[in-house]
């Protein structure tokens, strides 16, 4: 058995992110950059107000000087003159400034009288004015390739001037649920059955991720028929099963899948809930075969499948993020599979992160899984700790799975 | 001036969520619940095995004792009979237990003998068998009203049979961009403009908060214009406009709107950046009117657009997650506006966050915004503080904003 940090690194560490496709700006939000995004343009493109006033030369706007106003240029609508002696222009924010001014007067400093303003508060060169190229110049490299997208950005690459992004494309991720007893939600329930829950959470998590999720039909325990429902994975970025990874008399996958020529890299991770799990390729499209189990499913969905499609989308794939927070109850020590206990959060009046597992770890219990805010993780032969210790977690409240 | 809580308070106040309408549980992850999720069955719907081994009659599972095994019930597959003394039946995780069986002998605490197995470890009477119920029981209420489902909530939706949920509709927000300066991405810019950035941001924010965007015609400033291009909201559940909230010559939403009959809840907010802001309702259909800066459009949206948008989904619409962060920088005492400093994060070798506000906070450096992480707050009139103080900040980083 390998630990949880060895297996995930050896399946993000054969996966290549897809290859980019050209996406419209308005569809770009949480996809990845595929190529930097440059500058196309110089912003702010010419001088600018940063205020509204008038444009004025420094050297004129004495307090109580009184200046002739020769125009108004509103923003969009630069002015051909030129500022002399003793004049001004009515301007606004974002306003290109007009050849010879050098600072803007607030029209909150200035006292309109006709044509004319009089000057409240002293202009120092500069004052308000927003440089040519202050955010940017043509050519900066705005956004690095491999970044995924927020809000900020999506409008940092218009302003750029990008109506097109080259992004990784969404990786397509087949799920093959497998199993006699389980049925789809709404559909027949065969005898002492189940309705299957794996393919549509995990389902949900390759849409969390940044894939795109491919159910495919639920197969029943039948060697031939596996073999030829993962065929239908071909051209797929992966290929992920759920039941058959254990070694039961009816964990049919692995001996399925080695028959149509899976190469198994496989293994059995020293975790809990989900031991058995298989890593592989199917000609070429990798494998991940997760537990039939819910609970187990979900949790290395979670510590495995995440981080893998991460890395497809063009992101490194690093484990889930982690934090800290204050153990509520003692716990025993850990045998030697790495545990991930599934566990309330509250915080007390002083602002304390406290962390309560369940009492009930059973991997059969999707309630109290949905119900849990994070998920305590416990080093194999992590020795017990008393209550008020500070333990390390995954919050799976704060990831959307 | 009223402050930034009061004016968020105001706006989500006069908000409500969408109506329920049926999606199919496929593109449900990241929506929001309009009804309670009951189950529509008990999980297991029978007792059954949580192990792979053997159904055994507990007073005859002593240790060494030789039992004989009368048939297999595979999980989907379950066995009619009833276990009578002496007897076993060969049985898997989720397989139903048969009459007469009340534990599982573990298959690797058993030794096979053609049609018997030896009793390695003596078994108790419940031992790894999950109780009919254990999980939910038909009726139980899973997932309340209000709730936004995660991928582990999908997982239990589907354990409960729904194929179908009722979930807030995503509320339709109209974005309108004015500006005789202004461009879409990879259109002719006009002498002296720029390349509208705030729709495709705003848009992208609103798809981060559950909406969908739909971003009307970019306008120019005209009076008449910009009434008849804002009347293509009716119907929507939001409107947003950019632009022309302050009050400059050139700010003509508001005399627009106002001319069709806007009612203004009109305000400042004493913050920074994006003091000007107008609230108010056109017809039937909520208006939020933010500032033209793209920095200050955005970290409005933030503050009032982000929690606007969740109480349409049918969240409650709370300011967004703060966190803490030792400062790295001596900050001066604030001024009567509610500041928000973009900054930067890092993380010392013992796990301290630290935060370093940008030098430079002009509203205009989308650059600088893009790469921000998070946004430090400071209240009106908070006083200096020195490097190394905590300091309350919105975490950009991890809300895809």
């Amino acid at each position: 058995m390998i630990s949880v940090a060895e297996a995930r690194e050896r399946i993000v560490a054969e996966l290549r992110p897809t290859p980019g496709e050209v996406v419209h700006l308005a569809a770009a939000w949480g996809r990845v950059t595929a190529a930097p995004i440059t500058a196309r343009l110089t912003q702010p493109p010419r001088d600018v107000s940063a205020m509204d006033g008038y444009a004025v030369r420094s050297g004129d706007a004495v307090a109580h000087a009184v200046l002739n106003v020769v125009g108004s240029a509103p923003a969009g609508h630069p002015w051909a003159g030129r500022i002399g002696a003793g004049e001004s222009l009515r301007i606004f924010t974002g306003s290109v400034m007009p050849e010879g001014a050098d600072g803007v007067l607030l029209q909150e400093d200035a006292t309109v009288t006709g044509n004319q303003v009089t000057v409240g508060e002293a202009v120092g060169p500069g004052q308000f004015v927003r440089r040519a190229g202050q955010d940017f110049r043509a050519g900066d490299v705005l956004i690095t390739a491999g970044k995924r997208l927020n809000a900020r950005d999506i409008g940092l690459a218009a302003a750029a001037n990008h109506p097109w992004l080259t992004l990784h494309r969404r990786p397509r991720v087949a799920i093959l649920a497998t199993g006699d007893e389980i049925a789809l939600p709404g559909e027949p329930i065969p005898p002492g059955g189940i309705v299957s829950s794996n393919a549509h959470a995990l389902g949900a998590l390759v849409h969390a991720a940044g894939g795109e999720p491919v159910v495919l039909p639920v197969v029943p325990d039948d060697r031939a028929t596996i073999g030829v429902a993962a065929e239908a994975a071909t051209g797929m970025d992966l290929l992920v099963t759920t039941g058959g990874a254990s070694v039961g008399d009816h964990d049919l996958v692995q001996q399925a899948l080695v028959e149509r020529g899976l190469k198994v890299d496989f293994w059995k991770i020293a975790m809990r809930p989900g031991k058995p799990l298989i890593h592989g390729r199917l000609g070429s499209v990798p494998l991940i075969g997760l537990p039939g189990n819910p609970v187990s499913a979900m949790v290395c969905g979670i510590l495995f499948l995440l981080p893998a499609i991460q890395r497809l989308t063009g992101l490194p794939g690093l484990p889930p993020p982690v934090a800290t927070a204050v153990l509520d109850t003692p716990l025993p020590a850990n045998d030697g599979r790495a545990d991930h206990l599934r566990a309330r959060l509250t915080t007390r009046a002083d602002g304390t992160l406290v962390v309560t597992p369940y009492e009930r770890q059973d991997s059969a219990m999707l309630r109290l899984l949905s119900e849990a805010d994070a998920l305590v993780l416990r080093d194999p032969y992590a020795p017990a700790l008393p209550a008020g210790a500070l333990v390390t977690m995954i919050r799976l409240d704060t990831i959307g799975l």
